[in-house]
């Protein structure tokens, strides 16, 4: 048998964690018997000494042990999935899980809601009509089968054991270790039952990792977790520190991304979109067919029509609008810099993210870019556009953009969108 | 305003806690508002980080001030008390005390009871027919100035901040940080009002530190904290690889305490009882009185049984004797070697001891030594006793013992008893 503060001391003295003490402690963590300040103590021990490869593989498994693991048979295409990091007007799941639909994979995407000042998949959907996040088992089984892509809700039993040390990890300052970041990541998607993962890891002051080092690692990482459990992963290591399209915000989104369906939408959501795609449709084995011709065709829309439809959605129903609206113009003349995080924080405190998980989100609330980074602009030019239901949170959204919304004559050089592919 | 989290990421990340963070988060943690796995999480940092001495004294000072601070004005002699780090057959305290009045001074020694393989002071003392162990401010101002000398139990009022953390810790593997340590022990003892401390810090198997040179930052990081509190402080260091004295277990070790008192006793036992004696009659400068010669004189018993009796114990009372007494003999003939811990786990195991707070312990068992570290024994011959009011518990000492006891060819020299003096 074995206790608590054993396995803390294993930790904490720098050794290496065996599978048994792995198994047991989340084990007993998630039925109770291990008490949540105990966790905390191991989680600071493991942030701070670190775990090996197979320490963090185990740690997977145990997680994805503690809950089902589902599997989809009978959907009768090849199963593939994506997953972010997180990061600014990130609304790339929109697009693509219906684009890889329309190239002949399936995409079971069960995510999650938004949190700080990154937004979530469920709360961007959810600013569409009549649009349900909640699935059972069956639905996600038979929409698949029908329609190629589900992005819905995590059920409750999948890898209960991450839940509830997601939810400790956040309020102890135990969130930032990669093991920890990457064995919840991936123990979640490999419940799922995904034949195959494209992980977008993003890098910058708009991402979670804000240096390559960090993003290298936590990439490596989860492309070697991935292969210990026989589950074919790619990462893709991508710039987060300008925010990603022209909107950040939940209907916003929505909105910017049903143009880039229709074949429009600015180059680098499209961009990422079909590289994000390429990947998912090699590790699918679907080799015949190219996601950026049908992109640009608009032949992913239909299936975007369909997958909402399936979810209760009404997709040309109009999205909400926000009550206020006002501009953001450019106090000199020369090029427009835009920090990922700046925007981010913007978004966030004009009603479109939340701070705490019980918070509600404003589906019309965000930022509008009316420039990219690099545009030349001249003084009274309105440079963006800050959308929400509640006129006195621009003031904060103005003061989080003081730092990171400048025109100068100096600009830095727009950073390149793919930084990097780790395979196995 | 500060936030756990920030305060828990500032120590993870190896920065240094300002005075204002330490302050915010003993006080937030001893109301509620910050929550126990916050303070775990917290505290692994601190042992995996350190603290440094200024940070040491502030987080002393903040547990100080999450309670009362004592102040035994009117006593009319000047307040001296002794704090050990705890060993196997560590009853030094019973006779220091009641020494160190005759001498005197007057001790205040608030005290706490035995957890895992070391006894405690009340523990010990309960042992005696009609002594309790809680006195009031008033009954501990009063016997100070009539007899020189209380040994009670803490106030819940003296430290509180102390008290929650110091359970945290013991369940979540962070007792091992010796800033933390220090700062528990000191808080308690400039709580308690005491004019001049010594630390009897133990070193050996039995011992809470194993190693030289960790009880000698324990011991220089706790004379620091009591200069910065303006506390004169002398550490001794002392050897806790051999038991100290013949007896281990509670009844047993008042009785021979009271043969010290009574101008007899084991040498080591005397010893150390006069060397800290010394050092505490120097902090409380009484200079005129040779303690050796006073205990010598037996001319401290009296005190002893004036102090027992202002607590309601008897001390002309017989001691509860074990139901179940049997010898351990030597397996051969040769030199004994007496290891501590095992002899302090075989105590604990007959019953002397306590696995948790909650558990009641045996005023009878315990071990006596029969033999002394080093002396020459011949196969057959009674090594020492087990007592215990529990025969079955007989199995678990004798395998304690297994390796601590041991007479061989080869014997271990024996340790010096006084390692080193650490003054400001």
């Amino acid at each position: 048998m074995f206790s608590a503060v054993e396995v803390i001391a294993t930790k904490r003295d720098g050794r290496r964690l065996t599978d048994d003490q792995i198994d047991w402690v989340l084990a007993a963590y998630t039925r109770g018997d291990v008490a949540d300040e105990q966790m905390a103590a191991l989680a600071m021990a493991i942030l701070l000494q670190g775990m090996d490869g197979g320490e963090t593989a185990r740690w997977t498994q145990a997680m994805i042990d503690s809950g089902e693991v589902l599997s989809f048979s009978g959907v009768g295409r090849p199963l593939v999935d994506k997953h972010s990091t997180g990061g600014v007007g990130d609304k790339i799941t929109l697009p693509l899980a219906p684009l890889v639909a329309a190239c002949g994979a399936a995409v079971p995407q069960l995510s999650g809601r938004g949190l700080g000042h990154t937004g979530g998949t469920l709360d961007k959907l959810e600013s569409i009509l009549g649009w349900r996040a909640s699935l059972t088992l069956e639905e996600i089984t038979a929409q698949l089968a029908d329609v190629g892509a589900v992005i819905c809700a995590t059920t409750p039993t999948l890898a209960p054991a991450d839940r509830k040390l997601y939810a400790l990890r956040d309020v102890t300052g135990t969130v930032e270790s990669i093991p920890l970041i990457a064995s919840s990541i991936m123990s979640k998607k490999i419940a799922e039952g995904t034949g195959g993962l494209v992980l977008d890891v993003k890098v910058g002051s708009g991402a979670f990792m804000k240096t390559a080092p960090r993003a290298r690692e936590l990439a490596e990482t989860m492309v070697r977790i991935g292969g210990a459990h026989g589950l074919a992963t790619t990462a893709l290591i991508t710039d987060m520190s300008v925010p990603l399209g022209r909107a950040v915000g939940n209907a916003l989104e929505v909105a910017e991304s049903v143009e880039v369906l229709r074949g429009g939408g600015p180059a680098d959501v499209v961009a990422l979109t079909v590289a994000l795609a390429r990947e998912m449709l090699a590790l699918a084995g679907v080799s015949d067919v190219d996601p950026a011709a049908v992109l640009a065709s608009g032949a992913a829309y239909p299936v975007w029509e369909r997958m909402i439809a399936a979810q209760g959605g009404d997709p040309s129903a109009p999205l909400p609008a926000a009550t206020h609206v006002e501009a953001v113009v450019a106090d000199r003349s020369g090029v427009v810099d835009v920090d990922a995080l700046s925007v981010g924080v913007a978004a966030w405190r004009l009603g479109a993210g939340r701070a705490r998980k019980e918070d509600a989100v404003q589906a019309a609330a965000g930022v509008l870019l009316l420039v990219e980074p690099g545009d030349q602009v001249v003084a009274g030019q309105p440079l963006l556009e800050l959308h929400t239901d509640t006129p006195d949170a621009v003031a904060g959204a103005r003061a989080a953009l003081a730092q990171g919304l400048v025109v100068s004559e100096d600009p830095k050089p727009r950073p390149t969108l793919l930084h990097a592919t780790i395979r196995p």
